[in-house]
């Protein structure tokens, strides 16, 4: 694995954030945390693995939906303690059905709008 | 505040964490936590407002630099625990001088680019 991305700084239960992104449209889809396993797994695979914390658990992202993600790309960021990966998304990111989880958005914080009107399959 | 925002899934540490978008070219600037006092403030001001947890401290994002960012919109995710701040930045977001602090990117994990070739000033 490239040299960068093994001198992470993950967190104190040995974590990452990973902001996942549509690498096309720069639509940001969701955000899960990695640990080294998943993220080695996310490397060698070229599907994305994040560390559930409530599982306690590593998972292929779209292992029941078969919503898995197409790594194009891994960047760090200047403290290498965020992650930011750029991926084809097949099908809904969210598990709500939303193409993002970022599906509410408050212009302002003062009102709230729903950005897609419906979720897709 | 819209009351969406007033019912996060803060963390243990009382913080959320705040991915940073440009808000017309889709770049991810950058990520940092927020709590409730920083939220608040940056909703009221319309910049950015974060917390250090190095220093323990509220910061206004752009306070000795200038590199302020002026928010568009805030969406929240499915879980309510990650923030989506759109933003028009001033400047460099990155305190190393890039305009993105993601700007070691690596294709595939395997070799690593520089993708901004200088830092901007």
């Amino acid at each position: 694995m490239d040299p960068t991305l093994q001198n992470l700084n993950y967190d104190s239960n040995g974590l990452i954030p990973a902001i996942v992104q549509d690498h096309q449209t720069g639509q940001v889809l969701m955000m899960a945390w990695m640990n080294r396993d998943s993220l080695a797994k996310t490397v060698e695979t070229r599907k994305t693995h994040f560390f559930s914390r409530s599982r306690n658990k590593l998972w292929l992202k779209g292992e029941s939906s078969g919503h898995v993600q197409h790594v194009k790309s891994i960047a760090t960021d200047c403290d290498q303690d965020v992650l930011l990966v750029k991926v084809e998304q097949i099908g809904a990111a969210c598990h709500e059905g939303y193409e993002s989880c970022f599906f509410r958005e408050h212009p302002g914080g003062i009102t709230t709008k729903l950005i897609e009107e419906e979720a897709i399959s």
